[in-house]
């Protein structure tokens, strides 16, 4: 416990640094490197503290705090993205999260777990896989018929705003739905016998933490969405590559490694569940409450996106499904899982 | 069966109503709303009529007496709309039955069935919905193939009638190779032993029946496609939304309530093969043969669509399969396909 | 025994007067008429000879070479054709042998397959086709993403060899972790057990019968695509249709009699394996080999295709799982492959 605590005063202190670095107007790129590092540590602060509380209530209400409150830093990274006008930031970092949770950690995860096992195969439950891969194909038949009708420049197109809302409440809906039938499920408590692998913090301890770290979110947030457009261009990369890429594996960096780690020591089924909840959670509900959210800004988060990203989407939804739907995965899965995200970021990069 | 011969007469009576006001010439948001009224009374006639033909043959001929017949009014609307011009209104209704049973149907039926379970869990065959998928995904090859060829001025889309009536044939065959298994598994006749919940006609009295509602079913989709455009225009509604759901819905109304009922009522198998059925029929024979038909017209059917409905489509045959391809179905399944109509629908009220 | 070498006389004597034909400026459509004849039996000479050599180091090193001396011709053929500049002849014949393997022939293969059964249904291992399916989305993806990238012009677009090379890198690494673990699985050797039909040739034989048939390859292609242009365009055929329907059908002529052949003889496993084998090699081997080794050429292949083959192969990919992914296929899901092929092909003669 004493270990937790000492790591979560070191996140404190670069948040710290990153805020000097901030208001001593400092080279951007090291204030984009600092601010993005912390945002890792409160996104692990998150993490446990929503453990902890959460070990009060039982399984499934950990679940569901998991559920809201895992993706705060990102949810704060578009807003102040959104608000500062950075509209393709926003959405391709939305994007990028679900490409890099839905290939490249997923992959890597498949990849880790096939290789210690005996046979080269990892098993889990299929139910949870299923249910991402409908949960997916609905945001992307959603995004998709949007996508395609803006592209044809239809009528409709002038509307985004008007469907894209009333496809965000569909998908809250159904996200709600689903949820509620996946908490009452048994498995969600077998999972969480596995869980308590580190320590527990004492309940008031767990709440302050909640409390400092959604703080320290919102104020991170601010300065690294700040110090990005500077940084990228010092550094001469394009802004499609930073979202997609950068803040996609920054904003995920925490599920990645529990993710991977938990295959490589053998919770399979827990493994899967932590990317797949992560998945289903930007896709259904991250991406919509933030288009809802978006009305109250100048600049608007449609689920328009570009026909390459949304043929990629598609591709990815089946993927996710041909691949982990049978329960069982071995390593040359995992590989093109990677594979296919390696691609999508060389295209990104000479975005 | 007095209620049935009852029921019978209050729909001859609305259709000649609507005979009366096409003649009259009467306000065409009326007359439109009179005969769509009636052509849903048809169809029940129909389905009443080949039901107790059937009885006579077994459930071999019951099934293809209604695969053929079944959806008789929906062939008349499309040929009178194609002879007046509304090629529109033709090829969007054809859609919109697509979209209506297979997203807004299948997914109140599985909601349907689902909250009636205790484990909240709808379980039927899984032969049929693959069977299913795999006749959609082929309709769905075939239109995606002309529709993209068509989008990028290829040569070949001169050839678009040629294409699209040697892909007919193709689509005929393999519904016919489809059908003939299906009729020769024993799982249709099981079904057949559920069925007769209703009170079955004489086999003259139903002949007649069949014969009067083949009639009214001519009749009353002249007087529908007629009023349609000065009713429309009056109501200020765009003709694709017309045809994609207002047609849509009317002409298989009768489909859905004894879908939805049947799953209400436990008989999860039948209330799936009833919607499932009507899909593939409608991809895969009505389709077609309207392609064939049309080239008797001065207007022909293709099956080129516009990109946004093309995309629709595959994502349709894709969740469909994907959700009930395992034999089991959730309340969140149920919801995520009626939201997938909600959408699509919303697009094209827009439009 | 007598007769493999009577039949590999009978090849040399039709390849040598491909030879006499080229050099004797023959009319052209002779020369491709023979020399594609010519090709096809050389096939059956590496077919024969790899596995004779095969039988010496067991069924792993066979199922290895087979794998990669298979596609010999095919290799020639496109290398000569992009030496020549036609580019579109080399892509469009890997695109048809895929679509020829995975539509024409496993369609052909099924019903031959479903027919000889006494309940109409072929039953074989789930796992080869599931591999075959995640191997061919992975293709997909990479070749969608970089087709949908040049379809909106994006600056990615320039970058077409590079991100092209890059995605072949990352197909022939899934591929070999692929090739690795089935080549260890045991399901190969039970295989091999059911294959040894026809003769085996004393291994020195067969050796020498593979370094005439790899001579025979290359000069036969070059002979082949030298005629190509002028026969097409006395034949009036366009360049699509000869590269996607005649070279693919052709150069895996003897893939198709074989499977077919074993379909029909009740060998369901090794009829799909074959089929199987061929699919996700071509896709993941030989199509980023010759992407590779087009950079040594004036005119690169790249991956970049027309969006209508581009959605052709993404519904080929999701068809070939859809059908075969359950383990078991029936007449009409054979017919409706068939068809898909049929539909393709009118649409390219019409190109």
């Amino acid at each position: 416990m004493t270990r937790t605590y000492a790591i979560a005063a070191g996140i404190l202190a670069v948040a710290i640094a990153g805020g000097v670095l901030h208001f001593t107007d400092a080279e951007p790129v090291v204030t984009f490197a600092v601010t993005g590092a912390a945002l890792g540590g409160v996104a692990w602060m998150i993490g446990i503290a929503t453990e902890s509380v959460g070990a009060r209530f039982g399984p499934a209400v950990t679940g569901a705090l998991q559920s809201t409150l895992g993706n705060l830093p990102e949810l704060f990274i578009v807003l102040f993205a959104l608000s500062a006008g950075e509209v393709v930031v926003a959405q391709f970092s939305i994007l990028g999260s679900l490409f890099a949770n839905a290939l490249l950690v997923l992959g890597l995860a498949i990849a880790a777990g096939s290789l210690r096992r005996a046979d080269g195969t990892m098993t889990f439950g299929a139910r949870l896989p299923n249910d991402t891969a409908t949960l997916l194909l609905l945001a992307v038949f959603l995004i998709s018929i949007l996508g395609l009708s803006d592209q044809v420049g239809d009528r409709a197109s002038e509307h985004q705003v008007a469907i894209s809302v009333a496809g965000a409440l569909c998908l809250l809906v159904v996200y709600a739905a689903w949820l509620v039938s996946y908490l009452r499920s048994d498995r969600r408590s077998e999972q969480a016998l596995v869980e308590p692998s580190h320590t527990m913090l004492p309940f008031g301890a767990a709440v302050a933490m909640l409390a400092v770290a959604g703080v320290l979110a919102a104020l991170l947030s601010d300065w690294f969405v700040d110090a990005l457009d500077p940084a990228v261009e010092a550094l001469g990369i394009s802004k499609a590559f930073t979202g997609l890429v950068i803040v996609a594996i920054a904003g995920n960096a925490v599920e990645n490694v529990v993710a991977v780690s938990l295959a490589w020591k053998g919770h399979d089924d827990l493994a899967i569940s932590v990317v797949k909840n992560s998945v289903s959670q930007i896709a259904c509900f991250l991406f919509p409450v933030l288009v809802i959210a978006s009305l109250a800004f100048e600049h608007r988060l449609t689920f328009v996106i570009e026909p390459v990203y949304l043929g990629a989407l598609a591709l990815t939804a089946i993927s996710l499904w041909q691949i982990t739907g049978d329960g069982r995965a071995v390593l040359f899965e995992g590989l093109a899982l990677v594979s296919l995200y390696v691609v999508l970021a060389t295209l990104v990069w000479f975005e």
